[in-house]
């Protein structure tokens, strides 16, 4: 059978690569009450292998770990797995080739993993900002395997506010980074670097910043990417905070546009996600805050299943033209949650097929 | 007696105006060990008056009270003061008016507030950066009284951090700094705003960083201060930090410089407060870190009498010339410890006289 | 119509006093949503009257103030309310005298505070422990309004933890507690008081944990409770965590008891809001963990509705018999929570009457 | 040369095994400065050896590297170092096997490791409470070498203000300890596990509070040690503070004395490294507060070299007889400070040669 204008008689069986890391675990809590999707398996590491989940993991999200996978035997991270459907929250250093190897055997990645992002062919997606250039994985060199990235947890915010003023022509973008300890993973930052401390520098992080976002906004044209002619500059810091990643931006326009207009953009800023109403999706992805204490990690990270973009203290920029605040999530709409949000993108265009 | 090349039989009676607020306190502690300074009276509110200074105060610095001022009756803000020298770290809703009332009354206020910083003839003294505005006091309208003022405590990293590069011609600055929370003194912050959470707003804050450093870095022409002609845009956010001010900057060169300049600039900068080798200046205004993970506040905000301005990261940015990241630690680089420079420079000058 | 075995055309009018406070805002949160209640009416003090509801308050919880209360208007705490069930978390300093003068005009007064708890004929009540002690109400010298209140937030989880292990005979209870900032309300405890800092004091906290439980652990004999007869010394410390309080216990028993007969007693412990499915009873009131690093605040606090006290650790005490450690979240099985679920008892006993 | 009413013309050389794990840091830090000592070696393992110490060390202290040893070049933990005295900060997993080396090498073994604290000739010394313990080690195997220990850091601030009551016959002690992350070590507590939470179990901690008081406190009769016969009972929580252990005590004495015997105990309470003046030794051991805030480890653990235990609430207990709470510095006072005491009363005693 397969999907489009679909109705489930079973629920799609997914695989999670690298479970029982914090994406993994932000994978097993979304999953866990998906609507389409179920578990059907949870592979990791060698020496978590075999173990129940429960034993294997050390669980770091606030709410409990779902029952229905407590007991689950943690596999390795073979291909002989049967569903055609994996998620991959591996890290780096091992991602890339395992991907490859899924996707050679078959399967659809839908990776949040950084090594295949910015390959010629494979699709760096937010659901509602690009979901067109999904059509690049086409031309990938596998049989019927295929690989779906989603960008970097501050990427995805950034681009997310972004995108609606794309129409006003976007000439340059200086951001500055608060980033939360969860997106550096288990055991990740230790509490003697972070505890009334600021980390002024995350590796790798500010090149991500500076390049996937043209990625993302560029053009497809026909099966090319033309990449966005944005300048940016980043800079990245760690701050004591548990979730949620604080952009400080500004932005330079090509043209001009006042600020109602900007605000307006946002305020109106939909894409297929919405239309499709995808069960991840957020009713709004981006929220405009005219309380200027706003937005705030610790009060707005949950809006919207944790899935929306809040924006506040838009205002002119004596050095470009406009500054402002932007926070998301960075586990759920910076990580898992936009993953799975392209997963359901792909079952909506009827990419995923089951029985 | 005048000083000048003095020798001190008797050290110089000092009072603290707002002996009770944070920086209050933190002028306490600097000046309970001075070599030149001793605390003559305490003033503060009318609802402290009467009171020892130890039942007054609610103490919030990790050192103890010193023992001297513990039994010290707090006295009103009142003029008849039997001291020339008058640290002011009064709360700007107050602090205009009596500072006035006491420099009419022949003293020399030395003060932390933002209320008189912008005035034509009030100095706006960093003491390493523009002692030579000193001058701009001798036009005050007083008998013998005069007001010198110190920066925020966010403005004086960041034009320290300039001064040494303005012979390089500085044409821009964009600024994003993330704010420790004594910053806003006591009770200030409430737990349940910053505990786990990003403020990215802080009152009247922004204005000042792109307003003062232009009269700090301005030049005095006669009796008049040219403005310097920087361009600087600021973004302000409080963070979960005790002590301790984190910039983040990118800076815009009128020519060209290179990283090993601008770095040799950093590191040999030096001032009056240095040639003098006033008590409370630092041995090197400014560190600079070779260390990409530094600076962070916890590890050098009290690097070298908490009196430096410590920087990272210098790096190439692809929409200005340079950035980097700077720290200063708020209440004494910050505020407390560059007013009592200011002070240390006036005996220097021989414009102190006791007996 | 009175209800019992009820069906609700309507929902049941509830008045909130207090409503901008901590408390305030978590009843609000708890009511927006309620199956049985609706909020007809938000009363505060004088100077957030006549405010929209967004107007007057500090929303300090991590999810949204609920829409429909939004534009709602503030009113002051008058009695002329139409509606007879009276929420209250209104500050001590005025709670005694106003809720008094709601229960003489008539209404039925579910209260949190602390000032008519230890009053002779005024049930104090956690809705598991001792639902038969609302009896005490009959006697109160109101015409139709009558006053029930829960206990202080610390002593909710500590009776919830003690209650199942009654029947073993309790004769000492030692308790040593950890509590969240939340607990202290808004502004509430200073970030430069509890930020890496521990304050070894709460004023009037240790008195009321170790009154209390004796009056709810009490033998209702005829219309006079007979209280228990436990020796507890406590205390009380505040801790730099944002919601659950901890508590380490050591208790002594009459007899002698296996820990696998205690945790038998807390796993299967169930009280009347089980068995009449209470819409905000948890589905088990204790949860005990095998694992010695739970519970803890951070990944408990939520369970179960935020309902749930957790516990583990149970092992000898070689000065008492045994020592456990226990979790509840403050805010809402430790007030607004436990309130809530005696209003729903009440409604389910018939004492409720709306059209 | 041998000291005991000494003159140095040279400081001794000493060394530092583990020196670069966190207690490693602080003797570093201690002995950079120290008036006696001077730093002759820095041994930690294969992985650090060869690079120079500040290659090797992650440095987690808040004030900077001492400037003579950052390029010194680190070694391995061998024996055949030219130097008497050794001061052990290694980790339990190899203290044990390499300070047993050392001392069969000829070497005095200063060390802060549980490995052979609780051995019957291994003294278990706090300076001030029982210097004439060392005496035990006379009878240790070794040739010239010794295995001096000192106790957990828990320990230590709760014997400390034990001590001092002794003369009043104490019973039992009931403890529950608040203890900061740096006593985990580096990197130690993730900060996603401790931020916003608190961890009620630190493996082994209570068992080393509720036995190696009883050896410290113990009576030496000839060459054994008689250990005091004190029921103790402790629980022990991890809290996100950085440094500084807290803890509530309920003591139950033999006999009866009122609060003002047991404060004066506290305040007149002396030793060997007081009457000695040892450059490490604290003004006063025990300081106690009247305020029943007080203590609080921001604003105490930095009280007089951070090597005083700061006490205060004390009070009735209603199972006991007396409760308060006490604070000490965990890695200074309760750590490598108090082994630097241990080694400044070796000295003093003369078991300390050098030329």
């Amino acid at each position: 059978m397969m999907s489009g204008d679909f109705f489930f008689r079973n629920k799609i069986p997914v695989a999670i690569l690298g479970a029982t890391g914090c994406v993994g675990q932000k994978f097993v809590q979304l999953l866990s009450k998906h609507p389409w999707f179920e578990i059907f398996a949870l592979c990791a590491s060698e020496k978590s292998a075999g173990k129940t989940y429960q034993e294997a993991v050390h669980w770091t999200l606030p709410t409990p770990i779902p029952d229905e996978v407590k007991q689950m035997q943690v596999l390795t991270c073979e291909t002989s797995l049967d569903c055609q459907l994996v998620f991959s929250a591996l890290d780096s250093s091992i991602a890339g080739f395992i991907e490859t190897r899924f996707a050679e055997a078959g399967h659809l990645v839908i990776s949040n993993s950084r090594n295949h992002r910015m390959e010629a062919n494979v699709p760096l997606v937010i659901g509602e900002v690009n979901p067109e250039h999904l059509e690049l994985a086409k031309s990938q060199p596998f049989q019927r395997g295929m690989i779906i990235t989603n960008p970097n947890c501050s990427v995805i915010g950034m681009v997310m506010a972004l995108k609606p003023l794309m129409p006003l022509g976007i000439d340059a973008v200086h951001v500055v980074t608060m980033q939360a300890i969860s997106g550096a993973g288990y055991p990740g930052v230790a509490s003697l670097d972070i505890n009334d401390n600021i980390i002024p520098f995350i590796k790798g992080e500010e090149g991500k910043l500076e390049s996937e976002p043209l990625k993302i906004l560029g053009d497809l044209q026909g099966t090319t990417l033309q990449p966005a002619s944005i300048k940016i500059s980043a800079q990245c810091n760690r701050v004591p905070i548990i979730d949620g990643h604080v952009a400080c931006l500004s932005i330079k326009l090509n043209g001009s546009a006042s600020p109602e207009t900007i605000i307006q953009a946002w305020r109106e800023f939909s894409g297929e996600p919405q239309k499709f109403q995808l069960p991840s999706a957020p009713l709004h992805p981006i929220y405009y805050f005219d309380d200027p204490f706003y937005p705030q990690p610790r009060f707005h990270r949950l809006l919207d299943k944790e899935m929306a973009v809040s924006i506040g203290r838009l205002r002119p920029c004596s050095l470009m033209d406009y500054k402002f605040t932007l926070l998301s999530h960075n586990m759920t709409r910076g990580a898992a949650g936009s993953a799975l949000l392209n997963a359901e993108l792909l079952v909506k265009k009827g990419w995923v097929y089951w029985s």
